[in-house]
């Protein structure tokens, strides 16, 4: 294993360390429940929202808290949800009297840690609500899920929820943005390479030298199939095919189109994927409105990609244009 | 080789053709000379700012094209200079009455090109300055350069000189600003891995398992020596000690400091790099006021990271705060 780490052991709180010394106006770090938090949260007048999971989807989640965004993120260690009392403890934190929406990618491990920590902070009087994002076409079920995984899509539901409950959006308005967020968006992932988790210190699981894990998961679980490698141009075809066919997306829809790094894949070979998803879209007459071409969802080192698209109207557009701020950033 | 592409030889333009796609409103990509540009250069009342090399560095430069930053960027192949008629071209498209600027990193093809184009650029009466950019402490003179190279560092010139440019300074103005960045700005990378070139297909060099390159080009060229992988805390010693020791930084200076991934090492790491370099600066007293983590130029997929620091006064501080936008963005 070639990583930067002292001991893995420490991998994530020396990543959140960094990540709180890089934004000391805005971002706190609570070392004794492991969590990131805005240091003006949590607020009487809006809905606290927060997001947990495992870590080593970086940015995902706790570079996206932020202005807009997320008011806390509550990881866990690397691919592994966090303690349930992690999970009450930033509930407790982040209380308002408008409540604490809890936003949770659809993995059994994080839903179990939040439904626990969501009902030992209720019998402590706090109002909490739940959002489930699954958003991933790839596989009904999986190895660490039932239903549909949580994956890319959930910048998504992040950004408009997050949006709405800066304007002072009630529970209700935000459980509907959420929702509606959620039922229009639709991503599909592959990998090229396998992830290698510090701990294990080996590649989670091995893919042959022309060999693709179609529809993989953002822990290294199995997708569709295991197919040979080939062109850009009809990788990103067998995407596109599986999220348009999904929602369906039809002709005229006006989308936002997502590629999604996951890791190890360099902004180069994002761009060119972005190009051949975004004349494969309007070949079929979906219009793409608003394209977002980076990192946002990873898999620790892994190379690879998603494809997310979702179906724009003028509430979400609106919401997707908000002001945000997040630690990710050039300048 | 794993890589998203098609034909090797189209993965450049297909890039372009990408950011363009995802950047309509702002960007222009003119395939005759493979160039990015801005929509709205060049502009009568400004200098125009370009920068040219080769490909694999991405955002560098291509990506580094927008309002407060370049004008246009003229890239080459990958790890290729761009063809001297292409610098010409690229010059007479952004012919402005202000002048021209050139920024180039300090490696010997690229300063060949662009000397050549700036030559017959005056030839036909164009007004062309050029600033070198050689931040790299690694070595002076390497496989590819006379002196030292230019790396990460020149995002801030390419900043300084932008936000000026975007002002209204004039060339001497620019000259001098950028000039100064330079002088102030100090960069050491090193490599965990190597880097596969699309057209090569196999990994540029060799490294072993427990083998780093201590002092990396960005082209995967020799740095100072091979060494053993260690602790993250120890390999951020020995390039904070490098950069700090060549300027030399001193304490009570205010620094911003630059961890930048060479493609394929994912945020978390690049973070918990940050938090290593941040104490042990603030250990030797110097004071980190401004933070840059990310990815600013990079090596194709290659695992490895640079420190830069640049000592900072109130111009400098005001030029880097000041507006500016680029492809790269999160919302």
């Amino acid at each position: 294993m070639k990583k930067f780490l002292n001991d893995p052991k420490q991998y994530v709180p020396d990543m959140l360390k960094g990540l709180a010394l890089a934004n000391p106006d805005t971002l706190c770090y609570r070392p004794e429940w492991n969590l990131i938090m805005r240091t003006d949260a949590p607020r009487s007048d809006k809905v606290s929202v927060i997001q947990g999971s495992g870590s080593g989807h970086e940015p995902a989640h706790v570079m996206m808290v932020g202005k807009g965004m997320l008011d806390a993120a509550c990881p866990g260690d690397v691919f592994a949800a966090p303690p349930m009392d992690f999970v009450l403890e930033t509930t407790k934190l982040l209380a308002s009297p408008k409540g604490v929406l809890h936003i949770i990618n659809n993995y059994t491990g994080d839903r179990m840690a939040f439904d626990m920590g969501r009902e030992m902070a209720e019998a402590e009087g706090i109002d909490v609500s739940t959002l489930i994002v699954d958003d991933d076409v790839a596989v009904t079920d999986s190895l660490y899920t039932i239903g549909r995984r949580g994956v890319a899509g959930n910048f998504f539901v992040i950004k408009t929820v997050g949006a709405a409950a800066e304007q002072g959006a009630d529970m209700d308005e935000l459980l509907r943005i959420g929702e509606k967020t959620n039922s229009v968006t639709r991503t599909m992932g592959m990998a090229l390479t396998s992830c290698t988790p510090p701990a294990k210190g080996s590649p989670l699981f091995s893919l042959g030298d022309d060999e693709i894990e179609m529809g993989v998961g953002i822990h290294g679980e199995p997708g569709r199939k295991r197919e040979a490698l080939r062109h850009a141009s009809e990788i990103v075809a067998e995407m596109v095919d599986a999220v348009v066919s999904d929602l369906p997306f039809a002709r005229d829809d006006d989308v936002a189109l997502m590629i999604n790094g996951l890791g190890g894949t360099p902004l180069s070979e994002l761009y060119l994927l972005y190009g051949e998803a975004h004349k494969q879209l309007e070949g079929r007459g979906i219009k793409v409105r608003k394209n977002y071409v980076g990192e946002y969802c990873t898999s620790l080192d892994m190379a690879g990609a998603s494809v997310t698209l979702v179906r724009l109207d003028d509430e979400l557009t609106s919401l997707l244009e908000a002001p945000a701020e997040t630690p990710i950033r050039i300048f």
